[in-house]
């Protein structure tokens, strides 16, 4: 039975690093000693050695041992053996590209498929929808698909920024933008705001935290999901 | 000789399509009777038609008329043959598959460099740099390749924006984006905030407009580059 926590970000602003999530995560990976985590992303370009090291501490916390994905040889077998995985954000076009060269993608979508706990943050969430096409990030590399693990049947869109009414900004919103998604693609798109996460058991996905997310389908009007939400 | 108007954005806060660079483009389009105008990028999803409207209503002021590129059964032939051109933006994404479906990109490239006189806005603006990866948009559509135009020897984003310091959303700011960009490429990055255009005469490019710009090259601390540089 899958059993998935989807995050829209790893940090809160003034919280430390999944603190926030901390709990959740506790008896999400309760039967897991050692974490398997795939630091693929790079956020601001930091080093898979670097990012292994600050998930490590964090999870020192819930007494979970951490290794990273790149300190493996045969990558698709580290991830098949897994007792539990975490993905970390950072950018997506770079993680999905990753995923495809050192052949997991398929493999990770198996091992989430028979049961292996999984935790995705950012773009370790987006990686979870049908398709990367709705995220926030630079195409700083050019991945082979934009496919992605289609565990949930939907796209996400991570750390949902609601128009800012104050601002004389004429860039696109993040709703313009999913709007153009749209114009093209059928897929659903939540718009998961930062301190909202999904819970996914099996089939089962309920939306969690305090707030409320964004739901937007083609061709019809977006609507604000309670928590508590079952898809 | 190449002659280019590389603008940030086709419209300022308040402003209406195009006015604060009206002036300046009637000087630049002064030997065209007809502007050729590019709807690929359909912004929010607008038709070819309505955008080519849109554009065609503006230029009446400067006594232009406009056809779209949409309307041509050879698209090639259209931009070769054509007196000025003006690719609008929306998104980037789309715009670069459509300009390699309908093989306009070499053609394009080719009927610049040769001197017909080129206006960009936005995702049009970002097409002049050496690749798409420094664009803001969604990849809602795969492109078959990330290159560009490469008429000028950096790449941009347009839309620049600076961190917004008072903000609690953690999301990366535009600069991490770029950082993360560099982490992998060596190109040059531009970040030419809204109301800031580039004036491209042959090798020559300078910066024109009311604003600085933010200048990014790997492994350095960023510099703002008053108006009027030559780059």
């Amino acid at each position: 039975m899958k059993k998935l926590i989807i995050a829209s970000t790893s940090t809160l602003h003034g919280g430390s690093y999944l603190d926030y999530i901390l709990p959740v995560l506790e008896n999400h990976f309760k039967d897991c000693e050692t974490i398997l985590f795939i630091p693929y992303a790079r956020p601001g370009g930091i080093s898979h050695d670097e990012y292994t090291q600050k998930v490590a501490e964090t999870f020192t916390k819930i007494n979970k041992k951490v290794v990273g994905l790149h300190q493996f040889d045969n990558a698709a077998k580290a991830v098949e053996q897994a007792e539990g995985i975490f993905t970390g954000g950072g950018n997506t076009f770079l993680l999905v590209t990753q995923l495809y060269e050192n052949n997991v993608m398929d493999v990770l979508r198996n091992t989430i498929e028979n049961g292996t706990p999984y935790l995705g943050s950012s773009a370790g969430s987006n990686i979870t929808g049908i398709s990367m096409q709705t995220t926030n990030d630079m195409p700083i590399i050019y991945p082979p698909s934009f496919k992605t693990l289609g565990v949930i049947p939907f796209n996400l869109n991570p750390h949902y920024l609601d128009p800012d009414l104050q601002s004389k900004h004429m860039g696109e919103t993040r709703e313009t933008r999913i709007k153009e998604f749209h114009a093209f693609n059928d897929i659903p798109v939540l718009g998961l705001r930062e301190g909202s996460w999904l819970e996914v058991n099996g089939e089962k996905i309920t939306l969690k935290g305090d707030l409320t997310a964004r739901w937007f389908t083609a061709d019809n009007i977006p609507v604000e999901l309670e928590t508590g939400t079952v898809f």
